[in-house]
């Protein structure tokens, strides 16, 4: 028969750790704590099982399934404590807490002090010697369960607690202000009213009965896993309903029962540098919920951290013993245990713990211990130092860094305390992480305006490029993670908050509307790219260093992993960062950005708007030598790696002049009318440019664009072998569908090649590839690999196209997708396996059925992403390519990916 | 050991009707007529194979391979003839001609005479009694092999043929003007000319030996395989490379020996009524050619065919019997014996036959025959007949007819000779077929100005809707054949002209140039939407009529057919029609059309700019009983039948006024400012609308539009039932790419229909089912059939996401892609079978094996094109849906495709 609840207390448990999923972290801990010998109040848990029951067929069928187990575990805990439910004279209080699988901080609902009634109170009050901790306990109890398990809280956060509203009025009346202000009389009455309230809204009397309480608490908390709160952090977090939550029904202990009690919170190590020393905070006679609810202010556990705590806030040594003592100094006793407990617990876990205490008349019990949450540093700092303490071997090292909170050591951060006073004034999504500073301006070409200036825009577009370069951060009103100026802002490593739709950008003014207020060019403001916030003002930053920890934690990645991670780099800056972080080659280097800079664009714009060919190879001319030296310069920052080069892929709309003044320019200089331009580039206007000429589409309508790009990466290369350089070309030909579009391009990449090598006498080794990127390129893949030597995946253009999502629209549908459930996760952050990857899964075996040896990788954004990282390491990716500053997360993840798998 | 050489004659011959692959059409038949007795001049054929290896392996190793077989065949030739190559008294002519399996006329070479030299034109003189017959044959061959054989014809038209200059230089020095004006020794010299100009540019001497002659006769009909012509033909018409093309060496008769030769083309029966007529052509005293340039008017081969072209000509009966008597009347002995081998020849091929036919000195020769070329209403007519005649089967007549030229039966045409006179002034897609007439208007609004109308747009959007209805005509400056424009044109049965990229319009002068004319508002012209063609002017139309073979060919292709036929219908009108041509339902009925009309678009708007629920709500109600009367009469007229009703699937920037006047309008109406309408108007702008907030994304972002929609579909069927009407009504979620959102949707439109059955306590059934046309869909389609009662497979917008090409963009590229051979088909016309088809076949596979009596049927444009449809009936399909004016198509060629398998 299967068991649906498990007991514990004084040194016994029916469970243990191991049994998370049946108990939940919670429940397994309190279980583990007691098996290893750590004073824990004995009670016990009713499984998640019982919870599936409970939502699928009823409370009924759940509590018929446990009625008999649960009546014995309490009997056990009366046991155990000498305590009887609803006693007079020693009753027992239990608290009944939810706990699921994964933690889900504040999301379910907890009673505390069940078990109080009219006649238990009596009881407490002559136990504690503490009539007004008695009612106190009492009143709070009425309340909590009132709100919680009865239905008196509102839904609406407008509306007011009845609760709360009694509270109110008694104080009114009384002309009071504090709740410590009451007497035990008012709490008596405060009582009376509560229970009225209750009456009068459930039309039943407020539940005496112990029992009847704790099967209302426990049915409270399994509802409680279906409320909209928790329901949103599951799918925020990705928790399955199905995992259901436990319910822990223990003996109360009280850390507000005098002097002699006290309640608290401590780390293992530093949660935020990493550090190994033990810390927390405590309260003298207090109930864990004050710590947390900061009315009182909590003092430091260990001496040492109450001095440095003193030193920070100002307060002198001696204030400092006298109101602000350590636990160390005010109960030493406690204090030794809990040293001995905490190493105990870290050790046992092989992990930092969180771990909630309670001194009750000077006797410590633990309540809660789990893996405590870390900053991105700590857990790089903390995997390396029990790493080295031969704590943890290399794989659980390498295993207990989130790749992604690796982001948070690459980029400037906002100092901690200047954020606490910042003012929010608008909020997009944390488009590209860093923390930025500056003047706004709302045109490209007047970010040099400023010396540190934010690019305000509805959105970016490629003509906004060098503004964005010179730009501190970009903020803009329309757009998701995937628009332009956060496309281009991650590969910068640029601060960039986007999407933030309820500013109202007024170009002509040059004003932004945000949170009511005016703010005009030349205002400051702060961008928190890691957070999507947008603040009013200077706010102040500080740098972020790279610690040798890091360092280390990189090489252990490069250890296990399987396969490479390159970057997806334009120039030879990024190119060179990109290395530094441990990029083996470059997975997508883009060539239109190329186009963009000074001369260029008008050689390029000539080229478009030449009527024939010779009047597109004159200007093509002109662009070889810059594409030339440009590809040195990357092949030479790259040397002795691979590095892609993506052919000329944007539509030609994107290149040409919009503006008036512009066009006008452009006319004079090219000797045509004005409007001759604008013809073509109303010609050029596109009703869905993503779908539209584009791509290899362009080199096979122009194919001496292609002749031009081929010649200017063959001759770069061998120039740079000329100097003694190894460059290593992969060309690839962007937006295949069918492989005769390949052979197309290949054929003149090819013979344009022949064409130099034969002008030089000499020859290099390079590739022909494609990206896949279009769906039918992946359902037709056993043909293209024929060809192409290598296909890199273009998971952006493959997402928009399976998906029919174009990632500059989503925006209007995408939060409502999440929202409803209908996505669980943004398909442009994380690959769509199910679906994405399917096509990427056919396309790589596909292409391995006729090239078994073809190099495959990633270089869409996706390639950055760690669980899209995992999923190309399943399907047997060479590489995975992404932008520089997330290389160092790939490189993780990679490695994680590759572990997972043994 | 395999045979390369097929010899016939004399009522002999090696090869047969059936060995049309190896043999090619020409020599299959030449050996067939042989066989049946028909005389035919002795020859032989050289196999389609010998050409495979002399492209793949060159000259010398294919005629290694046949050196021996021709030189006997050719001595056959001689024995039956009783001539000798080169002999001086009586040499042996022949014509080597090319034959492919299909045939491709006029694409490859041909040479005639060949066997003349300066000894043998002797014999030829001295057998004829003709010396200006023989020195005339002589001069043109050499003429002939001197272009095709030798390489002098010059590549481009606008060079001159060397012999054409020659020929002019002549007559400019004998001040004459005709050919037939040459004197024997003037031809004498033309012969030494052609040769001295051969000498010049080949540095070579013309060939005098014979067999010298007929090897590079063959090389040259073999390399015409691959000329430009040749490749270009069979990349239109889809034929392989593989199959290379024959050789045909055959006895030269000849035609113009005298006024006892003569030559002619007939056919069995009328090819362009289809009338059991015999009829045709022929010339005394010429050659083939003749007949065919049209130098010499043409005489008619019977009496009664004659006396018919007098009439029409205005020709009196002393006239004709002087200058153009019929065959019958002038060689009555051979017209005889004609008549005998039409017949012979019909009976045996069981097909009407398209011959070539000499007479030589009163001795009739058959030179070619071949099942004739057709109209669509002479296939239908010649099918039926044959039928009714016990000629042929069932099966044989329903495949004896090309379902897309019942196209021509369907649509009103240009009167044959109106189009002679008519002058082109542009050329565009033929985006719907038939013939419009009309007064230029350039606004939709406008077309009701003139009585007839032609709707000029550079491009046409939703918002034309109701001038597009009133218009004759439809002509575009963008966009391909499946914009727009096209598509609603072509759902209309509207003649229309897209994409004619060459004119140039401007709405502001009301003005469009053409071929460098300007037209102007109220000018005249005429589209055919046949050939896309564009005329200046009015151009006499014809109506069609259905003939009742038509309706006949219809009943035998649903007793032959596995599939349904439905159609796309937005009204009842389009139903009827539908119905009148044998749709068994409709596949897919858009509703956003609905909301174009009148007071329809006002709420529409208004639904579209309030800001919240309430305002959205509000005018919903206004939308639904417009619905609701919308659907009632869609579902009477297609009582019975299952009608498939998409829910608004469009962007609704679509539906918002983008012109100034029409928003100040609205803006009054509504009681906001111009701005709050503008601000939203941009709001709703997309860069990519094709892959943005469209489809099941609208209804899930505005679940009130599927519950208005939903409403009005349920309360329609209702209302029928209530008055006996058998409704049907299918309801279909377009756009899914998840099954979330289809529960999603599904959910809301079965909570309302539940909502209705109690409002109004009654039931009916309908179902709920969805699109795919996104390739997610097909790839997790397992998941979705559990959910949805029926696919419907939306190939335009799969085509689109599939192959990434936008098709309003398209018309950039694809031409392009076309004639480069990348793509061999506009995907957008013909399904894409390797890519789009194969998510097509995933998408049935994956949905019957969850749900394995899903509905499946295909509501693209694709359902009404036959090679798609016999794609849609290889995997499984139950019903295609198209347009109405296609449905007949649809029906036959379902029928094919499911013969076409057995």
């Amino acid at each position: 028969m299967t068991k649906y609840v498990y007991t514990f207390g004084n040194g016994q448990a029916e469970g243990g750790a191991e049994m998370k999923n049946l108990l939940g972290g919670k429940g397994a801990n309190l279980a583990e704590m007691n098996l290893i010998g750590v004073p824990v109040p004995p009670g016990f848990t009713i499984t998640t099982e019982v919870c599936t029951v409970f939502n699928e067929k009823g409370r009924f069928d759940a509590f018929e399934m446990i009625s008999k187990d649960v009546k014995k575990a309490v009997a056990d805990i009366e046991e155990l404590t000498g305590t009887k439910f609803g006693s007079k004279d020693n009753p027992c209080l239990v608290s009944v807490r939810s706990g699921a699988r994964a933690s889900m901080p504040g999301m379910m609902d907890t009673i505390l002090n069940l078990g109080l009634n009219d006649l238990a109170v009596e009881g407490i009050a002559k136990q504690s010697g503490n009539e007004r901790f008695a009612w106190d306990s009492y009143r709070r109890f009425v309340q909590m369960y009132g709100d919680v398990v009865l239905g008196l809280k509102p839904h609406s956060k407008e509306d007011i607690d009845p609760f709360e509203e009694i509270i109110e009025s008694m104080k009114e009346e009384l002309g009071i202000k504090e709740d410590t202000e009451f007497t035990v009389a008012d709490l008596k009455i405060l009582v009376l009213r509560f229970k009225h309230a209750v009456l009068k809204k459930t039309r039943k009397d407020f539940p005496s009965d112990p029992w009847e309480q704790l099967w209302g608490a426990i049915g409270a908390v399994f509802e409680s896993w279906m409320n909209d709160r928790a329901i949103y952090y599951r799918k925020l977090n990705n928790i399955p309903v199905e995992w259901g939550t436990a319910v822990n029904v223990q003996a109360m202990v009280f850390g507000n029962m005098g002097n002699n009690s006290a309640t608290g919170v401590a780390f293992t190590r530093d949660a935020s540098t990493g550090e190994d020393i033990f810390n927390g905070e405590y309260l003298i006679n207090a109930q864990g919920e004050d710590v947390v609810a900061g009315i009182r202010t909590p003092q430091e556990i260990t001496l040492e951290g109450s001095h440095r705590w003193a030193a920070l806030q100002n307060v002198s040594e001696e204030v400092r013993a006298a109101k602000y003592p350590s636990l160390e100094e005010s109960m030493p006793d406690a204090y030794a245990e809990l040293m001995k407990i905490q190493q105990k617990l870290e050790n046992h876990y092989h992990d930092m713990q969180d771990i909630e205490f309670t001194i009750q008349n000077g006797k410590l019990w633990l309540l809660q211990t789990r893996n405590g949450k870390r900053t991105g540093a700590a857990m790089v700092k903390m995997a390396i130092d029990m790493l080295e303490e031969k704590f943890i071997d290399e794989k659980t090292a390498l295993l207990r860094v989130e790749p992604n909170r690796l982001d948070e050591l690459l980029h400037p951060v906002f100092a901690t305390e200047a954020l606490q006073s910042a003012k929010v004034i608008a909020k997009g999504l944390p488009a590209s992480p860093g923390a930025a500073t500056g003047q706004i301006v709302f045109f490209a070409d007047e970010a040099g305006k400023y010396e540190n200036s934010i690019l305000v825009r509805i959105e970016t577009s490629p003509e906004d490029l060098e503004g964005m370069v010179i730009a501190r951060g970009i903020l803009t009103a329309r757009g998701g993670m995937t628009s332009h100026a956060a496309v281009v802002a991650r590969g910068m490593g640029k601060c960039c908050v986007s999407g933030a739709g309820a500013m109202r950008i007024d170009y002509k003014t040059r004003t932004c509307e945000a949170s009511g207020k005016k703010y005009k060019e030349g205002d400051w403001i702060s961008l928190n790219g890691s957070t999507g916030e947008v603040y009013e003002g200077k706010v102040k930053t500080q740098e972020a260093a790279l610690s040798s920890d890091f360092a280390k934690l990189m090489e252990l990645s490069d250890k296990y992993t399987r396969m490479k991670v390159r970057t997806n780099a334009d120039t030879p800056k990024d190119a060179a960062i990109a290395r530094q972080f441990g990029a083996k080659g470059i997975g997508l280097c883009r060539t239109e950005h190329m186009f963009f800079e000074g001369e260029r664009i008008k050689a390029m714009r000539e080229m478009i708007l030449s009527s024939d060919i010779k009047g597109r190879k004159l200007a093509l001319a002109k662009l070889l030598p810059y594409q030339r030296s440009d590809f040195e310069g990357i092949f030479e920052a790259m040397a002795g790696y691979g590095v892609t080069v993506r052919l000329l892929d944007p539509p030609l709309h994107e290149f040409v002049p919009h503006q008036q003044a512009t066009q006008k320019e452009l006319a004079a200089e090219m000797g045509i009318s004005i409007d001759q331009i604008r013809q073509k580039v109303s010609e050029l206007e596109e009703f869905n440019p993503m779908l539209g000429h584009r791509g290899c589409r362009l080199g096979i309508t122009y194919p001496e664009i292609t002749e031009m790009q081929a010649r200017a990466i063959i001759e770069a290369a061998m120039n740079l072998k000329a100097k003694g350089v190894d460059a290593r070309p992969e060309i690839m030909v962007p937006l295949i569908g069918t492989v005769a579009e390949y052979t197309n391009q290949a054929a003149i990449i090819n013979a344009t090649a022949e064409k130099v090598f034969a002008e030089r006498g000499d020859r290099i080794d390079y590739l022909v590839g494609t990206m896949i990127e279009v769906p039918r390129a992946a359902l037709t893949a056993e043909g293209i690999a024929k060809e192409a030597q290598f296909f890199s995946f273009g998971t952006n253009d493959l997402t928009q196209m399976t998906m029919g999502f174009s990632r500059d629209d989503a925006g209007k549908f995408l939060p409502a997708y999440l929202e409803k459930g209908i996505l669980k996760q943004d398909p442009f952050q994380v690959l769509d396996r199910h679906g994405v990857g399917q096509l990427v899964q056919m396309a790589v075996t596909k292409g391995r059925s006729t090239r078994p040896d073809i190099k495959l990788g990633i270089c869409g954004e996706h390639g950055g992403e760690p669980s899209s990282i995992e999923f190309c390491d399943m399907v047997g990716l060479d590489y995975v390519s992404c932008s520089p500053f997330r290389v160092p997360i790939a490189r993780l993840a990679a490695a994680q990916a590759n572990l997972k798998k043994q």
